[in-house]
C-alpha cells in the first residue's frame, strides 16, 4: 500500500459540479501531486470560472471548462473518471453517462430519485464492467474507523442494533436555496423521506457486513409533521411571499427502521428542519457493550468498572478506547497531516478512490452497497406514503452478498474479509 | 390543595402483589398518617407474612392476610380502594373485579396482553361509574415535570418529536425469574413486542396532550433478534439445561414509533437483555429546541450561546433549566423531604391517588390514560407479527379527546387546562 506522501500514477480526472461540496473537493484533488483535472463543469458559468482561477498556478492550470457535463466527457480526451458533485437527482445519471464513455464514476452521496435508478447504476456497471464509487466520507471518519476496528476485533460482541441520523439545522441553508442556487431547497419542499441517509448508513452497513454475509431486507419509515421549515420561512423569507406560503413536504424528523437478515436492527434519523446542534447520532450496541456518540460514552461489560449498589451501570468517556483503537489508517494520517473538510476524512474519501484506480483494486464502496445505501431514500418515502407500511429493500447484489466476493484489502478496507 | 404535612380524610386500603414493587410501595402507604391499610394479599403465603410483619407497629397493625384477591375484596368492609402490583398480565382482570365490587382500582405500571381487556377497563369503568388510576410514577420524576413545566411555558416551541426508552439491563432478573417468582421471565420467554412501555410514554404522553386534544393514531413497531439473554442463559444458567435451551421470543432492542393527530411522532425504545447502563432516553424537540435525557443537554433557540463560525450551535448542560423550571410540586416536596424509590416519585404518585381519591377529584391519569397507554404492548406485539405494519391505536375516548373533558388541577395536574 502506497504511503501518502509517495504519489501513484497520475489519474486523469474530470470533475462535474462546484458548488459548496464541489468546489473545495477540487482544491483538495489539485493538490494531489498524482492526480491531474483535466476540466471542469456546472452549469453555472460562474462557478467554472471561480474553479478554472483555483487551477491557476497548479499542475492542471490548463483545464477546460464546461456547462454541458456530457459534451465534457465526449470532447476532453484522456479523462479516466469523473467525480459528480451535483444535485442529488443528478448524481446516478451523469454516473450512468460517464459508465457508457467508460469512464469510472465516482459520485457524491446522496439519496436515489427511485428504485429504477439504483438498478440501472448496478445493470450498466456490471454490462460495462465500469466500476462506481460512492464518495461516503463518513466511511472514513475518525471515529466511525475507530469503532469498527473495536467491532472487528468482538469488542461489542454480537451486534444486535445501531442507530445513525443526519441531524443537522439546515433551515436557513434550504430555505435560501433559491437565492443560493441550492438543490436542497426542492427536495424539502416537494418529497417526504430520509433523503439524506448514507453518512448514517454508510459505515453502519459496514459494520454488519451488509451485501456481504448480510443484508438489509425491509424498512419502515414515519415522518413528523413539518412545522420547522414553516416557520422559519415565515419569520425569515419576508422578501418571497409565494415561498412564506408554500407547504413544506418533508417532516421535521422521519424516523426510518432497517431490518437486516442477520437479524440486526438499524434506526436512522433525518432532521434537517429543526433547531439543534449536529450530530450523526451514532449508537453501535452488541451482547457485550454499546457506544453512544451523543454523549462520547460507552459501556463495555466486564470492562467498564461498576459502581456497587442497585445502578451498577455506569457510562465511561469514550476517549481511552477512542486512543486505544485507533484506526491504522488514521495514525498514519495524523502522522503525515490532516487536511479537507470535514475532520479530515474527505481527504481520505477521495484517497481511496484516487488510490483504488491506481492499483486497479476494488472500491472499498462499490456499485452495490452505491445502488442500496442510496435506495433507503426512494423506499423511505414509499414507506412514508403508505402510513409506514413495511416495504422490501432490493438485492441489488442479485444474490451475491450470500458467497464471498474481493474486497478491498490495505488501508482503505472497510469490509471485514471473508 | 393540601399541603404535604396536613393528612386528609382516611382512606381505607387493599394491597394485591407484595413481591419486589408491592412491598416497599406497602411500607411506604403505611408510613402516610391519613392511609389505612385494612388488608393485603399475595398468591405467596410467604409474601403475604413479610407484609403483615411490616405492618406490626404502624396504625394499620390490624390488617388481614390474603392468598386470593376477589376474596379479600368480598370479605374486607369498608375497603374504598385497591393497590394492585401484580404480574403485568393480572392488572386489568383484578382492576374489573375491583370495580365489580365498586372498589377504586390503583394500577401499577405495565402492558396490556390484548386489546380487549383495554376496552374492558374503560367500558367496566364507564358503567359502573368507578374511576382508575395508572401509578405511573415517571410522570412525576423531577426531570419529567421541570420538562412539562418547560413545554407548557413554550421554551420548545411548537412540539414535534419525543423520544422515550426502557433501557435498562434485566437479564439477570428476567433470568434469574423462575427460581426469584418474577413474571418477567414469561413475558420475555414466550412475547415479542414492547413490553414495558409507559415509563416513556406516560411523561410523553401529557406534554402532547393525548386524549385531551390529541391522540395516538397509529405505530409501526420492529424487534431485533434476541441474542442478549440468550448468551446469558447460556452462560449463566448451567443449574437449567432445559432454560439455557430456551429459545427467547423478545427481540433485545424493539423500536416503536408512534403517530399521533397532531402530526407528532413518539419514538420508543425497549432494551433490556443487552448490557447498558440504566436510561429512559427522554428527548423532546419542537420548533425552538431540543432537550436530551442521555447527556442531559439542551439547545434552546435565541438563548443557548452560538459558537463562531460554521458549526454555531451547541450544546448547553441543562441544570441551569432545570433549576429554573423545577416544578412546583417538586418545590414544595423537597421542602417536605424526598422519600420512597426511584428518586421520590414513587411517594409523589401514590399521594397523586390518595389526595385525588380524598378531594373527590379526577385523577391525573385515568381509564383512558391507562388503557391507551398499556394498549401499545398488545398492538407492538401485532406489528412487530406482521413485519412492521402499521396498526391502528384505538380511541379508547371514543371521541371525547376532541372536546374538554375535566381535569385535575392543582399540584398533581399533569394535563394542560383547556
Amino acid at each position: 500500500m502506497t504511503p501518502f506522501t509517495v504519489p501513484g500514477r497520475t489519474i486523469s480526472l474530470g470533475i462535474i459540479g462546484l458548488g459548496n461540496r464541489g468546489y473545495p473537493q477540487l482544491r483538495l484533488l489539485a493538490e494531489m501531486p498524482d492526480v491531474r483535472i483535466l476540466a471542469v463543469c456546472d452549469v453555472y458559468e460562474d462557478r467554472v470560472q471561480r474553479a478554472l482561477s483555483a487551477l491557476a498556478g497548479t499542475h492542471s492550470a490548463d483545464a477546460t471548462g464546461f456547462t454541458d457535463a456530457e459534451k465534457m466527457m465526449d470532447l476532453v480526451d484522456g479523462m479516466e473518471a469523473v467525480v459528480i458533485m451535483t444535485s442529488w437527482e443528478t448524481h446516478i445519471p451523469l454516473a450512468i453517462e460517464a459508465m457508457r464513455r467508460s469512464i469510472v464514476p465516482a459520485l457524491e452521496v446522496g439519496g436515489a430519485s427511485s428504485l429504477r435508478e439504483c438498478w440501472q447504476l448496478v445493470e450498466h456497471s456490471g454490462r460495462s464492467g465500469v466500476p462506481v464509487m460512492m464518495l461516503e466520507n463518513c466511511c472514513y471518519g475518525r471515529e466511525e474507523l475507530a469503532i469498527q476496528n473495536m467491532v472487528r476485533q468482538g469488542v461489542f460482541g454480537e451486534l444486535v442494533h445501531c442507530r445513525g441520523a443526519y441531524e443537522h439545522d439546515l433551515r436557513e441553508e434550504i430555505g435560501r436555496g433559491d437565492i443560493q442556487r441550492h438543490y436542497r431547497q426542492r427536495h424539502f419542499l416537494n418529497r417526504n423521506g430520509e433523503l439524506y441517509p448514507t453518512h448514517a448508513l454508510g459505515p453502519i452497513a459496514k459494520l454488519l457486513g451488509i451485501n456481504r454475509g448480510n443484508r438489509m431486507v425491509s424498512l419502515v419509515s414515519v415522518a413528523s409533521k413539518a412545522a420547522g421549515l414553516n416557520a422559519w420561512l415565515k419569520e425569515h423569507r419576508t422578501d418571497s411571499p409565494g415561498l412564506q406560503q408554500r407547504r413544506v413536504n418533508t417532516g421535521d424528523v422521519v424516523t426510518t427502521i432497517i431490518a437486516c437478515a442477520g437479524g440486526e436492527t438499524i434506526l436512522l434519523t433525518h432532521d434537517c428542519t429543526l433547531p439543534r446542534p449536529y450530530s450523526r447520532g451514532g449508537r453501535v450496541q452488541g451482547t457485550r457493550g454499546i457506544w453512544m456518540e451523543d454523549n462520547r460514552s460507552i459501556y463495555i461489560e466486564g470492562r467498564t468498572p461498576a459502581r456497587p449498589g442497585y445502578w451498577t451501570h455506569v457510562w465511561e468517556r469514550d476517549a481511552p478506547y477512542m486512543a486505544e483503537y485507533e484506526h491504522p489508517l488514521w495514525k498514519d494520517y495524523l502522522e503525515f497531516g490532516e487536511r479537507g473538510g470535514h475532520g479530515g476524512m474527505d481527504y481520505l474519501v477521495l484517497r481511496a478512490f484516487i488510490e483504488a484506480l491506481q492499483q486497479d483494486a476494488p472500491f472499498p464502496i462499490d456499485v452495490y452497497d452505491t445502488a442500496t445505501w442510496m435506495s433507503i431514500t426512494a423506499l423511505s418515502e414509499q414507506s412514508i406514503a403508505q402510513g409506514g407500511a413495511p416495504v422490501a429493500i432490493p438485492d441489488f447484489t442479485s444474490g451475491r452478498w450470500l458467497s464471498p466476493r474481493p474486497a478491498t484489502t490495505g488501508r482503505y478496507a472497510l469490509d471485514q474479509l471473508t
